[in-house]
Protein backbone atom coordinates (compact mmCIF):
# COMPACT_ATOMS: atom_id res chain seq x y z
CA UNK A 1 0.00 0.00 0.00
CA UNK A 2 1.75 3.51 -1.27
CA UNK A 3 -1.21 5.33 -0.95
CA UNK A 4 -5.04 5.57 0.86
CA UNK A 5 -7.71 4.70 -1.12
CA UNK A 6 -11.26 4.44 -0.17
CA UNK A 7 -11.65 0.57 -0.12
CA UNK A 8 -8.51 0.62 2.40
CA UNK A 9 -10.33 3.36 4.61
CA UNK A 10 -13.25 1.28 4.60
CA UNK A 11 -11.48 -1.81 5.58
CA UNK A 12 -9.68 0.75 8.28
CA UNK A 13 -13.35 1.73 9.73
CA UNK A 14 -14.37 -1.64 9.98
CA UNK A 15 -11.99 -2.96 11.95
CA UNK A 16 -12.24 0.18 14.27
CA UNK A 17 -15.99 -0.52 14.15
CA UNK A 18 -15.49 -4.30 15.61
CA UNK A 19 -13.62 -2.99 18.50
CA UNK A 20 -15.70 -0.04 19.37
CA UNK A 21 -18.38 -2.80 19.41
CA UNK A 22 -16.34 -4.87 21.08
CA UNK A 23 -15.72 -2.10 24.05
CA UNK A 24 -19.53 -1.43 23.85
CA UNK A 25 -18.59 2.61 22.97
CA UNK A 26 -20.06 4.11 19.95
CA UNK A 27 -17.78 6.31 17.93
CA UNK A 28 -17.32 8.52 14.97
CA UNK A 29 -14.21 7.15 12.96
CA UNK A 30 -12.29 8.63 10.14
CA UNK A 31 -10.02 8.40 7.61
CA UNK A 32 -8.27 11.54 5.71
CA UNK A 33 -5.50 10.84 2.74
CA UNK A 34 -2.10 12.03 3.25
CA UNK A 35 -2.93 15.72 2.18
CA UNK A 36 -5.29 15.83 5.20
CA UNK A 37 -8.43 15.07 2.92
CA UNK A 38 -11.19 13.40 4.41
CA UNK A 39 -11.43 9.67 2.93
CA UNK A 40 -14.73 7.97 4.89
CA UNK A 41 -16.27 9.30 7.81
CA UNK A 42 -18.70 6.72 9.77
CA UNK A 43 -20.83 7.84 13.06
CA UNK A 44 -21.86 4.88 14.98
CA UNK A 45 -25.52 5.13 16.54
CA UNK A 46 -25.84 6.53 19.75
CA UNK A 47 -22.18 8.62 19.42
CA UNK A 48 -21.90 11.90 20.57
CA UNK A 49 -22.59 14.82 18.14
CA UNK A 50 -19.53 16.59 18.88
CA UNK A 51 -17.38 13.92 18.06
CA UNK A 52 -18.24 14.53 14.01
CA UNK A 53 -15.60 17.21 14.08
CA UNK A 54 -13.32 15.76 16.73
CA UNK A 55 -13.13 12.32 15.27
CA UNK A 56 -12.40 14.78 11.39
CA UNK A 57 -9.76 17.00 13.44
CA UNK A 58 -7.79 13.89 15.29
CA UNK A 59 -7.16 12.60 11.80
CA UNK A 60 -6.23 15.94 10.15
CA UNK A 61 -3.91 16.69 13.44
CA UNK A 62 -2.48 13.51 13.02
CA UNK A 63 -1.51 13.91 9.30
CA UNK A 64 -0.43 17.79 10.01
CA UNK A 65 1.79 17.14 12.60
CA UNK A 66 3.12 13.69 11.81
CA UNK A 67 2.65 11.85 15.41
CA UNK A 68 -0.32 10.32 17.50
CA UNK A 69 -2.44 13.42 18.52
CA UNK A 70 -1.49 12.19 22.32
CA UNK A 71 2.19 12.54 22.11
CA UNK A 72 0.71 16.62 22.05
CA UNK A 73 -0.89 16.30 25.55
CA UNK A 74 2.16 17.43 27.80
CA UNK A 75 3.34 19.55 25.39
CA UNK A 76 0.10 21.29 25.70
CA UNK A 77 -0.39 21.56 29.16
CA UNK A 78 0.72 25.16 30.90
CA UNK A 79 3.89 25.77 31.17
CA UNK A 80 4.71 22.87 28.30
CA UNK A 81 6.27 23.95 25.08
CA UNK A 82 3.36 24.08 23.01
CA UNK A 83 0.45 25.43 25.20
CA UNK A 84 -1.73 27.13 22.89
CA UNK A 85 -0.86 25.11 19.71
CA UNK A 86 -4.94 24.30 19.61
CA UNK A 87 -6.02 27.19 18.73
CA UNK A 88 -3.24 28.51 16.11
CA UNK A 89 -4.92 26.59 13.28
CA UNK A 90 -8.58 27.63 12.98
CA UNK A 91 -9.14 24.67 16.05
CA UNK A 92 -8.24 22.49 14.16
CA UNK A 93 -5.27 20.87 16.38
CA UNK A 94 -6.86 18.31 18.99
CA UNK A 95 -4.20 17.60 21.68
CA UNK A 96 -5.53 14.94 23.53
CA UNK A 97 -5.13 10.54 21.98
CA UNK A 98 -7.13 9.15 19.34
CA UNK A 99 -5.68 10.43 16.49
CA UNK A 100 -2.60 7.93 14.61
CA UNK A 101 -0.73 8.75 11.68
CA UNK A 102 -1.31 5.76 8.87
CA UNK A 103 1.97 4.80 7.61
CA UNK A 104 3.29 3.39 4.24
CA UNK A 105 6.60 2.03 5.62
CA UNK A 106 8.38 5.43 6.70
CA UNK A 107 5.69 7.73 5.28
CA UNK A 108 2.62 9.34 6.29
CA UNK A 109 0.16 8.27 4.03
CA UNK A 110 -2.62 9.42 5.71
CA UNK A 111 -4.85 9.43 9.47
CA UNK A 112 -7.30 8.07 11.62
CA UNK A 113 -9.19 10.16 14.16
CA UNK A 114 -11.94 8.22 16.51
CA UNK A 115 -13.71 10.12 19.12
CA UNK A 116 -16.78 8.90 21.39
CA UNK A 117 -15.35 7.86 24.64
CA UNK A 118 -12.69 7.99 26.48
CA UNK A 119 -9.32 8.95 25.59
CA UNK A 120 -7.95 5.37 26.36
CA UNK A 121 -10.92 3.83 24.68
CA UNK A 122 -10.95 6.48 21.38
CA UNK A 123 -6.89 5.15 21.21
CA UNK A 124 -7.86 1.15 21.62
CA UNK A 125 -10.10 1.83 18.66
CA UNK A 126 -7.80 3.78 16.55
CA UNK A 127 -5.48 1.34 17.29
CA UNK A 128 -7.82 -1.71 15.97
CA UNK A 129 -8.36 0.53 12.77
CA UNK A 130 -4.56 0.08 11.92
CA UNK A 131 -3.90 -3.10 12.26
CA UNK B 1 -37.52 2.62 8.58
CA UNK B 2 -38.39 5.47 11.28
CA UNK B 3 -34.89 6.65 11.68
CA UNK B 4 -31.57 6.68 9.83
CA UNK B 5 -29.19 4.78 10.96
CA UNK B 6 -25.54 3.85 10.33
CA UNK B 7 -26.37 0.53 8.64
CA UNK B 8 -28.77 2.51 6.30
CA UNK B 9 -26.81 5.34 5.54
CA UNK B 10 -23.92 2.80 4.57
CA UNK B 11 -26.16 0.55 2.24
CA UNK B 12 -27.74 4.07 0.55
CA UNK B 13 -23.69 5.30 -0.14
CA UNK B 14 -23.23 1.99 -1.85
CA UNK B 15 -26.02 2.46 -4.48
CA UNK B 16 -25.03 5.87 -4.92
CA UNK B 17 -21.50 4.21 -5.58
CA UNK B 18 -22.79 1.61 -7.83
CA UNK B 19 -24.28 4.43 -9.84
CA UNK B 20 -21.41 6.31 -9.63
CA UNK B 21 -19.53 3.52 -10.99
CA UNK B 22 -22.00 2.79 -13.45
CA UNK B 23 -21.83 6.32 -15.29
CA UNK B 24 -18.16 6.38 -14.68
CA UNK B 25 -18.09 9.76 -12.57
CA UNK B 26 -16.01 9.41 -9.36
CA UNK B 27 -18.27 11.16 -6.70
CA UNK B 28 -18.40 12.07 -2.98
CA UNK B 29 -21.41 11.02 -1.19
CA UNK B 30 -22.60 11.93 2.35
CA UNK B 31 -25.70 10.68 4.57
CA UNK B 32 -26.74 12.93 7.00
CA UNK B 33 -29.65 11.98 9.92
CA UNK B 34 -32.77 14.52 10.17
CA UNK B 35 -30.88 17.27 12.63
CA UNK B 36 -28.45 17.67 9.58
CA UNK B 37 -25.98 16.06 11.85
CA UNK B 38 -23.27 13.65 9.13
CA UNK B 39 -24.18 9.98 9.39
CA UNK B 40 -21.66 8.66 6.36
CA UNK B 41 -19.31 10.60 3.95
CA UNK B 42 -17.53 8.45 1.57
CA UNK B 43 -14.59 10.05 -1.06
CA UNK B 44 -14.45 7.86 -4.06
CA UNK B 45 -10.88 7.52 -5.55
CA UNK B 46 -10.11 10.04 -8.15
CA UNK B 47 -13.34 12.75 -7.05
CA UNK B 48 -12.73 16.12 -6.64
CA UNK B 49 -11.40 17.55 -3.38
CA UNK B 50 -13.96 20.44 -3.62
CA UNK B 51 -16.78 17.35 -3.51
CA UNK B 52 -16.24 16.63 0.11
CA UNK B 53 -17.47 20.30 1.31
CA UNK B 54 -20.26 20.48 -1.35
CA UNK B 55 -21.59 16.95 -0.53
CA UNK B 56 -21.62 17.21 3.11
CA UNK B 57 -23.53 20.91 2.41
CA UNK B 58 -25.61 19.38 -0.26
CA UNK B 59 -27.08 16.61 2.19
CA UNK B 60 -27.28 19.51 5.06
CA UNK B 61 -29.32 21.64 2.71
CA UNK B 62 -31.92 19.02 1.63
CA UNK B 63 -32.93 18.52 5.55
CA UNK B 64 -32.40 21.91 6.17
CA UNK B 65 -34.84 23.28 3.82
CA UNK B 66 -36.91 20.49 3.25
CA UNK B 67 -36.60 19.86 -0.24
CA UNK B 68 -34.32 19.32 -3.17
CA UNK B 69 -31.48 21.31 -3.52
CA UNK B 70 -32.66 21.56 -7.15
CA UNK B 71 -35.83 23.19 -5.90
CA UNK B 72 -33.86 25.99 -5.18
CA UNK B 73 -31.97 26.65 -8.43
CA UNK B 74 -34.79 29.33 -9.75
CA UNK B 75 -35.67 31.08 -6.47
CA UNK B 76 -31.87 31.44 -5.99
CA UNK B 77 -31.15 33.40 -9.51
CA UNK B 78 -31.45 37.24 -9.95
CA UNK B 79 -35.10 38.48 -9.69
CA UNK B 80 -35.74 35.20 -7.47
CA UNK B 81 -37.47 34.84 -4.55
CA UNK B 82 -34.27 33.76 -2.52
CA UNK B 83 -31.46 35.24 -4.24
CA UNK B 84 -28.75 35.08 -2.08
CA UNK B 85 -30.04 32.82 0.01
CA UNK B 86 -26.44 30.43 -0.34
CA UNK B 87 -24.84 32.75 1.81
CA UNK B 88 -26.76 33.36 4.79
CA UNK B 89 -25.92 30.23 6.61
CA UNK B 90 -22.08 30.06 6.55
CA UNK B 91 -22.02 28.89 2.91
CA UNK B 92 -23.45 25.85 3.90
CA UNK B 93 -26.52 26.09 1.14
CA UNK B 94 -26.12 25.10 -1.81
CA UNK B 95 -28.40 25.68 -4.41
CA UNK B 96 -27.99 23.62 -7.12
CA UNK B 97 -28.90 20.09 -7.68
CA UNK B 98 -27.57 16.64 -5.77
CA UNK B 99 -29.52 17.19 -2.18
CA UNK B 100 -32.29 15.49 -1.62
CA UNK B 101 -34.49 14.69 1.52
CA UNK B 102 -34.55 10.83 2.67
CA UNK B 103 -38.16 10.36 4.00
CA UNK B 104 -39.77 7.66 6.32
CA UNK B 105 -43.82 8.17 5.04
CA UNK B 106 -44.13 11.99 4.75
CA UNK B 107 -41.66 12.69 7.38
CA UNK B 108 -37.99 14.07 6.18
CA UNK B 109 -35.38 11.52 8.34
CA UNK B 110 -32.46 12.77 6.63
CA UNK B 111 -30.66 13.76 3.29
CA UNK B 112 -28.03 12.77 0.84
CA UNK B 113 -25.84 14.73 -0.87
CA UNK B 114 -23.70 14.21 -4.24
CA UNK B 115 -20.91 15.74 -5.95
CA UNK B 116 -18.68 14.98 -8.34
CA UNK B 117 -20.06 15.39 -12.13
CA UNK B 118 -22.83 17.54 -13.68
CA UNK B 119 -25.84 18.34 -11.95
CA UNK B 120 -27.51 15.81 -14.07
CA UNK B 121 -25.30 13.22 -12.89
CA UNK B 122 -25.03 14.63 -9.08
CA UNK B 123 -28.76 14.04 -9.21
CA UNK B 124 -28.74 10.85 -10.61
CA UNK B 125 -26.48 9.22 -8.34
CA UNK B 126 -28.30 10.88 -5.54
CA UNK B 127 -31.62 9.19 -6.55
CA UNK B 128 -29.96 5.92 -6.85
CA UNK B 129 -29.03 6.10 -3.27
CA UNK B 130 -32.72 6.63 -1.94
CA UNK B 131 -34.09 3.58 -3.86
CA UNK C 1 8.53 15.24 -12.39
CA UNK C 2 5.68 12.82 -9.87
CA UNK C 3 5.22 14.83 -7.08
CA UNK C 4 5.71 18.46 -6.70
CA UNK C 5 8.83 20.32 -4.48
CA UNK C 6 9.57 22.87 -2.78
CA UNK C 7 12.38 23.46 -5.55
CA UNK C 8 10.03 23.08 -8.11
CA UNK C 9 7.57 25.31 -7.13
CA UNK C 10 9.86 28.19 -6.25
CA UNK C 11 10.79 27.62 -10.03
CA UNK C 12 7.34 27.67 -11.83
CA UNK C 13 6.76 31.33 -9.29
CA UNK C 14 9.82 32.58 -10.84
CA UNK C 15 9.16 32.13 -14.56
CA UNK C 16 5.80 33.30 -13.63
CA UNK C 17 6.96 36.57 -11.91
CA UNK C 18 9.63 37.03 -14.94
CA UNK C 19 6.06 37.26 -17.17
CA UNK C 20 4.65 39.65 -14.89
CA UNK C 21 7.33 42.18 -14.79
CA UNK C 22 7.49 41.92 -18.82
CA UNK C 23 3.75 42.96 -18.93
CA UNK C 24 4.40 45.46 -16.07
CA UNK C 25 1.82 44.29 -13.43
CA UNK C 26 2.76 43.25 -10.08
CA UNK C 27 1.05 39.67 -8.98
CA UNK C 28 0.73 37.59 -6.62
CA UNK C 29 1.29 33.79 -7.27
CA UNK C 30 0.70 30.37 -5.36
CA UNK C 31 2.04 27.05 -5.77
CA UNK C 32 -0.21 24.46 -3.99
CA UNK C 33 0.76 20.37 -4.24
CA UNK C 34 -1.79 17.41 -5.18
CA UNK C 35 -3.68 17.99 -1.09
CA UNK C 36 -4.18 21.63 -2.45
CA UNK C 37 -1.69 22.34 0.69
CA UNK C 38 0.57 25.55 0.42
CA UNK C 39 4.12 24.98 -1.14
CA UNK C 40 4.62 28.60 -2.10
CA UNK C 41 3.47 31.99 -2.15
CA UNK C 42 5.33 35.14 -3.56
CA UNK C 43 3.82 38.67 -3.00
CA UNK C 44 5.57 41.50 -5.27
CA UNK C 45 6.14 44.82 -4.59
CA UNK C 46 3.40 47.05 -5.30
CA UNK C 47 0.54 44.17 -6.17
CA UNK C 48 -2.65 43.77 -4.49
CA UNK C 49 -3.25 42.78 -0.97
CA UNK C 50 -6.75 41.14 -2.22
CA UNK C 51 -4.44 39.15 -3.90
CA UNK C 52 -2.91 37.24 -1.25
CA UNK C 53 -6.34 35.39 -0.98
CA UNK C 54 -7.53 35.38 -4.29
CA UNK C 55 -3.90 34.08 -5.69
CA UNK C 56 -3.93 31.06 -3.33
CA UNK C 57 -8.05 30.23 -3.56
CA UNK C 58 -7.30 30.06 -7.36
CA UNK C 59 -4.36 27.48 -6.69
CA UNK C 60 -6.43 25.27 -4.56
CA UNK C 61 -9.69 25.54 -6.44
CA UNK C 62 -7.59 24.67 -9.79
CA UNK C 63 -6.34 21.23 -7.72
CA UNK C 64 -10.22 20.74 -5.80
CA UNK C 65 -11.85 21.36 -9.14
CA UNK C 66 -9.39 19.36 -11.00
CA UNK C 67 -9.52 22.47 -13.54
CA UNK C 68 -8.43 25.74 -14.94
CA UNK C 69 -10.66 28.59 -13.16
CA UNK C 70 -11.42 30.17 -15.67
CA UNK C 71 -13.85 26.85 -17.16
CA UNK C 72 -15.82 27.70 -14.07
CA UNK C 73 -16.91 31.06 -15.38
CA UNK C 74 -19.85 30.58 -18.03
CA UNK C 75 -21.44 27.67 -15.53
CA UNK C 76 -21.65 30.12 -12.28
CA UNK C 77 -22.97 33.30 -14.03
CA UNK C 78 -27.13 33.53 -13.14
CA UNK C 79 -28.64 30.74 -15.07
CA UNK C 80 -25.99 28.85 -15.32
CA UNK C 81 -25.28 25.18 -13.63
CA UNK C 82 -23.23 25.90 -10.68
CA UNK C 83 -24.22 29.39 -10.20
CA UNK C 84 -23.80 29.99 -6.20
CA UNK C 85 -20.90 27.00 -6.06
CA UNK C 86 -18.66 30.21 -5.11
CA UNK C 87 -20.34 30.07 -1.92
CA UNK C 88 -20.40 26.32 -1.45
CA UNK C 89 -16.26 25.96 0.53
CA UNK C 90 -15.89 28.06 2.83
CA UNK C 91 -15.37 30.90 -0.12
CA UNK C 92 -12.20 28.88 -1.38
CA UNK C 93 -13.96 28.37 -4.94
CA UNK C 94 -12.56 31.26 -7.52
CA UNK C 95 -14.36 31.41 -10.58
CA UNK C 96 -13.04 33.51 -12.92
CA UNK C 97 -9.73 32.75 -14.93
CA UNK C 98 -5.73 32.74 -13.13
CA UNK C 99 -5.70 28.73 -11.13
CA UNK C 100 -4.69 26.07 -13.32
CA UNK C 101 -3.66 22.61 -12.54
CA UNK C 102 -0.73 21.53 -12.50
CA UNK C 103 0.17 17.76 -14.20
CA UNK C 104 2.68 14.98 -14.32
CA UNK C 105 1.44 12.92 -17.31
CA UNK C 106 -2.66 12.76 -16.71
CA UNK C 107 -2.16 13.44 -12.97
CA UNK C 108 -2.70 16.98 -11.50
CA UNK C 109 -0.27 16.72 -8.63
CA UNK C 110 -0.79 20.62 -7.36
CA UNK C 111 -2.08 24.27 -8.91
CA UNK C 112 -0.76 27.21 -9.49
CA UNK C 113 -3.11 30.26 -8.62
CA UNK C 114 -2.21 34.17 -9.82
CA UNK C 115 -3.77 37.58 -9.13
CA UNK C 116 -2.89 40.61 -9.46
CA UNK C 117 -4.49 42.14 -13.02
CA UNK C 118 -6.77 41.29 -15.39
CA UNK C 119 -8.17 37.93 -15.70
CA UNK C 120 -6.05 37.80 -18.59
CA UNK C 121 -2.79 38.65 -17.19
CA UNK C 122 -3.66 36.37 -14.23
CA UNK C 123 -3.89 34.09 -16.78
CA UNK C 124 -1.32 34.74 -19.53
CA UNK C 125 1.15 34.93 -16.18
CA UNK C 126 0.09 31.76 -14.46
CA UNK C 127 0.49 30.02 -18.29
CA UNK C 128 4.22 30.79 -18.34
CA UNK C 129 4.27 29.54 -14.62
CA UNK C 130 3.88 26.07 -15.75
CA UNK C 131 6.55 26.18 -18.93
CA UNK D 1 16.75 48.93 4.16
CA UNK D 2 13.42 51.08 5.36
CA UNK D 3 10.68 49.16 4.06
CA UNK D 4 10.61 44.91 3.36
CA UNK D 5 10.00 43.96 -0.27
CA UNK D 6 10.43 40.65 -1.94
CA UNK D 7 13.14 40.66 -2.61
CA UNK D 8 14.64 41.00 0.95
CA UNK D 9 11.97 38.37 1.94
CA UNK D 10 13.40 35.83 -0.27
CA UNK D 11 16.96 36.19 0.69
CA UNK D 12 15.59 35.93 4.80
CA UNK D 13 13.60 32.62 3.43
CA UNK D 14 17.01 31.45 2.24
CA UNK D 15 18.78 32.11 5.36
CA UNK D 16 16.67 30.37 7.42
CA UNK D 17 16.33 27.47 4.95
CA UNK D 18 19.89 27.25 5.30
CA UNK D 19 19.85 27.36 8.58
CA UNK D 20 16.90 24.55 9.06
CA UNK D 21 18.98 21.98 6.49
CA UNK D 22 22.18 22.61 8.65
CA UNK D 23 20.29 21.25 11.69
CA UNK D 24 18.48 18.80 9.66
CA UNK D 25 14.75 20.24 10.37
CA UNK D 26 12.42 20.88 7.61
CA UNK D 27 10.44 23.70 8.21
CA UNK D 28 7.64 26.61 6.63
CA UNK D 29 9.00 29.89 6.86
CA UNK D 30 7.10 32.92 5.74
CA UNK D 31 7.79 37.15 5.83
CA UNK D 32 4.68 39.85 6.48
CA UNK D 33 5.07 43.36 6.20
CA UNK D 34 4.55 46.03 8.74
CA UNK D 35 1.02 45.35 7.72
CA UNK D 36 1.15 41.96 8.70
CA UNK D 37 0.27 41.21 4.72
CA UNK D 38 2.24 38.28 3.72
CA UNK D 39 5.13 38.28 1.10
CA UNK D 40 6.34 35.10 0.94
CA UNK D 41 5.72 31.91 2.42
CA UNK D 42 7.83 28.47 1.65
CA UNK D 43 7.31 25.64 2.54
CA UNK D 44 9.88 23.05 2.88
CA UNK D 45 10.14 19.37 1.57
CA UNK D 46 8.74 17.26 4.47
CA UNK D 47 7.46 19.94 6.83
CA UNK D 48 4.49 19.63 8.94
CA UNK D 49 1.20 20.97 7.18
CA UNK D 50 0.12 22.23 10.51
CA UNK D 51 2.95 24.37 10.18
CA UNK D 52 1.86 26.29 7.05
CA UNK D 53 -0.49 28.66 9.74
CA UNK D 54 1.57 28.24 12.54
CA UNK D 55 4.41 30.12 10.61
CA UNK D 56 1.79 32.80 9.21
CA UNK D 57 0.41 32.91 12.24
CA UNK D 58 3.73 33.94 14.12
CA UNK D 59 5.00 35.73 11.38
CA UNK D 60 1.55 37.91 12.10
CA UNK D 61 1.74 37.96 15.75
CA UNK D 62 5.17 39.46 16.37
CA UNK D 63 4.46 42.03 13.88
CA UNK D 64 0.69 42.80 15.57
CA UNK D 65 2.19 42.54 18.90
CA UNK D 66 5.42 44.33 18.51
CA UNK D 67 7.38 41.59 20.11
CA UNK D 68 8.73 38.21 19.72
CA UNK D 69 6.25 35.43 19.83
CA UNK D 70 8.23 33.85 22.93
CA UNK D 71 7.87 36.70 24.74
CA UNK D 72 4.46 36.07 25.13
CA UNK D 73 5.01 32.65 26.65
CA UNK D 74 4.54 33.56 30.55
CA UNK D 75 1.64 35.76 30.28
CA UNK D 76 -0.16 33.46 28.65
CA UNK D 77 0.11 31.00 31.05
CA UNK D 78 -2.74 30.26 33.58
CA UNK D 79 -2.54 33.03 36.34
CA UNK D 80 -0.77 35.29 33.48
CA UNK D 81 -2.10 38.62 32.63
CA UNK D 82 -2.57 38.14 29.38
CA UNK D 83 -4.22 34.32 29.79
CA UNK D 84 -6.68 33.64 27.02
CA UNK D 85 -5.36 35.92 24.45
CA UNK D 86 -4.47 33.16 21.80
CA UNK D 87 -8.43 33.33 21.09
CA UNK D 88 -8.93 37.03 21.06
CA UNK D 89 -8.25 37.00 17.37
CA UNK D 90 -9.30 34.53 15.47
CA UNK D 91 -7.59 32.18 16.55
CA UNK D 92 -3.91 34.02 14.62
CA UNK D 93 -2.13 34.90 17.97
CA UNK D 94 0.51 32.18 18.63
CA UNK D 95 1.87 32.31 22.28
CA UNK D 96 4.89 30.23 21.49
CA UNK D 97 8.27 31.01 19.77
CA UNK D 98 9.00 31.05 16.56
CA UNK D 99 7.61 34.51 15.73
CA UNK D 100 10.24 37.64 15.54
CA UNK D 101 9.47 41.29 14.49
CA UNK D 102 11.93 42.51 11.08
CA UNK D 103 13.22 46.17 12.51
CA UNK D 104 15.29 48.95 10.47
CA UNK D 105 16.08 50.90 13.53
CA UNK D 106 13.69 51.05 16.03
CA UNK D 107 10.86 50.70 13.37
CA UNK D 108 9.27 47.45 13.16
CA UNK D 109 8.75 46.69 9.49
CA UNK D 110 7.83 42.85 9.35
CA UNK D 111 7.94 39.95 10.82
CA UNK D 112 9.58 36.09 10.28
CA UNK D 113 7.54 32.73 11.26
CA UNK D 114 8.83 29.97 11.45
CA UNK D 115 7.14 26.30 12.51
CA UNK D 116 8.21 22.97 11.82
CA UNK D 117 10.61 21.54 14.88
CA UNK D 118 10.82 22.56 18.87
CA UNK D 119 10.42 25.58 19.74
CA UNK D 120 14.53 26.02 20.52
CA UNK D 121 14.64 24.80 16.35
CA UNK D 122 11.57 27.46 15.11
CA UNK D 123 13.54 30.42 17.14
CA UNK D 124 16.97 29.46 15.79
CA UNK D 125 16.16 29.60 12.54
CA UNK D 126 13.88 32.49 12.35
CA UNK D 127 16.83 34.18 13.72
CA UNK D 128 19.30 32.57 11.02
CA UNK D 129 16.84 34.99 8.89
CA UNK D 130 17.23 37.81 10.30
CA UNK D 131 21.31 38.28 10.14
Amino acid sequence: MTELNLETAKKMIEQAEEKAKEIKVPMVITIVDGGGNLLACHRMDQSLLASIDISQNKAWTAVALQMPTSQLYDAVQPGGELFGINTTNNGKIVVFGGGIPIKSGDRIIGGIGVSGGSVAEDTEVAEAGLV
